[in-house]
């Protein structure tokens, strides 16, 4: 086993015509992602989140010459002694493999995060965050490290636009994807699973005269947000159990959905806190 | 005066090697704005916000080809009767002179926001947003939208690494940079200012126990956040009247700065709308 590990460190990878470069490349695409059941993660800090979150790793690719602290190669022998397979990479291949403009030296294939709502496990009072239809892979990663300092139970992407296992969540989401449970589903399916198990449903939307803060969010509840441009459903509208809209005074019409949800959900936070109290 | 109109409307750029592309590309940094005293407005929607708070811009550029509704056009006659240049450019001169990867045909020059603390008008119970060393202009732009919601007196940059011009504050505002009264200048002027207005200094940061729901916001109050990597300054945090934490149960060590200005402004908020009842 010893040996096998050696010879498994000892790899280098040097050269752009490498079919694994190709495919490294092409995980940046849903299909290939959805095909193989692999994802990507990119830079130290999302990298460490992930492995704190129990994820072992496929394969980690580092770039020496690009690591920024010499400390960080700790995890070199941390994931090698996972079993993973570790390759090393020449600064040439990894600014071909690497996603990012100024990449730290770290990207890794791990499998993709489960999203299976029926396996979905909750807490007795669950509290929940549904984006229907979110497009931005920016504000999905940024709802998910909202949540994940919330601690919100889970994080359910209703009629998904987009996979969990895009780049651009990982990379926004600080590697928060790993920690936070998540799903995907209809949103039909969606609103039959929170009933079955008696949450709330709480919908965002401008179109409503109830403020989101006179509402109670101390029992099992969902808290749903939708699209960019077009907000919830009606679908989901009319499903709710609560429609609730944020006061805003100001010229512009909308804040950003990954605001809108930070806003409710620490609203929830701070309900559930004082009830405990 | 018609005349003149109509012969500033029939004007077409189709060089890109028109020295007014140099002008308008030099515009994106930040020496030649400081310079000129002017700054861009790309995009429909950011344009219509700084006409409706007011903006009188120097010149439009518009390009019919790119422009996504034909009803918008009816900008160019309203911009036109305002007695500012008005500039149709083609659309090869518009990939050109845009800053956006996907440009809407509309593009403005006009004079950059007034910045100056001491001409900062606030009401007689002020809230405030103090943003100390933020660095990314997309997180600027984001409490600057957040702002305008709740209806924020002014957001004030202390310390400031990029200008209230930067194109991609103008962007992540979604042009509410031009609604929300700014400023810029020193922590110790900052400070300074809103102590002779007796406004409460709230500084977040991980560092205590008191949690932001705790405090009083009901009062003159400014709301401090610091710079995404090392927070506020200890001069900024020595100096607030209290120091608040957001309360974080995740695995991840940090929020956003935008999503936590944006957080504890519409806490401030609710308190303050409880208050009137």
């Amino acid at each position: 086993m010893a040996s096998i590990t050696i010879c498994r460190m000892s790899q280098q990878l040097t050269s752009v015509s490498n079919p694994r470069v190709k495919h490294l490349v092409g995980l940046r695409r849903r299909r290939q992602r959805d095909q193989s059941g692999l994802m990507l993660v990119e830079g130290y800090e999302e990298l460490s989140l992930a492995l704190e979150a129990g994820v072992v790793p496929v394969t980690l690719y580092y770039c020496p010459e690009l690591v920024r602290q010499e400390s960080d190669l700790a995890t070199v022998a941390e994931v090698t002694a996972l079993g993973s397979e570790v390759v090393q990479v020449s600064d040439r291949v990894f600014e071909k493999v690497a996603y990012r403009e100024s990449p730290d030296g770290w990207l890794a294939v791990v499998h993709t995060v489960p999203t299976d709502l029926a396996a979905l496990r909750v807490g007795e009072n669950p509290l929940t965050l549904v984006c229907e239809s979110v497009e931005k892979p920016g504000n999905l990663g940024a709802m998910l490290r909202t949540a994940d300092a919330v601690g919100v139970d889970a994080v359910v992407a209703a009629r998904p636009i987009t996979d969990w296992g895009n780049p651009n969540i990982v990379r926004a989401s600080k590697g928060t994807v790993f920690s936070v449970p998540v799903a995907a589903a209809d949103s039909a399916d969606v609103l039959a699973w929170a009933r079955e198990r008696s949450m709330c449903v709480v919908a965002a939307t401008p179109d409503t005269d109830t403020v989101f803060t006179d509402v109670d969010f101390t029992g099992p509840t969902v808290i749903a947000v939708g699209s960019e441009k077009h907000g919830l459903t009606d679908e989901f509208l009319t499903a709710a159990d609560v429609r609730v809209r944020i006061p805003m005074f100001g010229r512009a019409n909308s804040l950003n959905v990954a605001t809108s949800a930070a806003i409710i959900l620490y609203e929830a936070l701070r309900q559930r806190t004082d009830h405990r109290r």
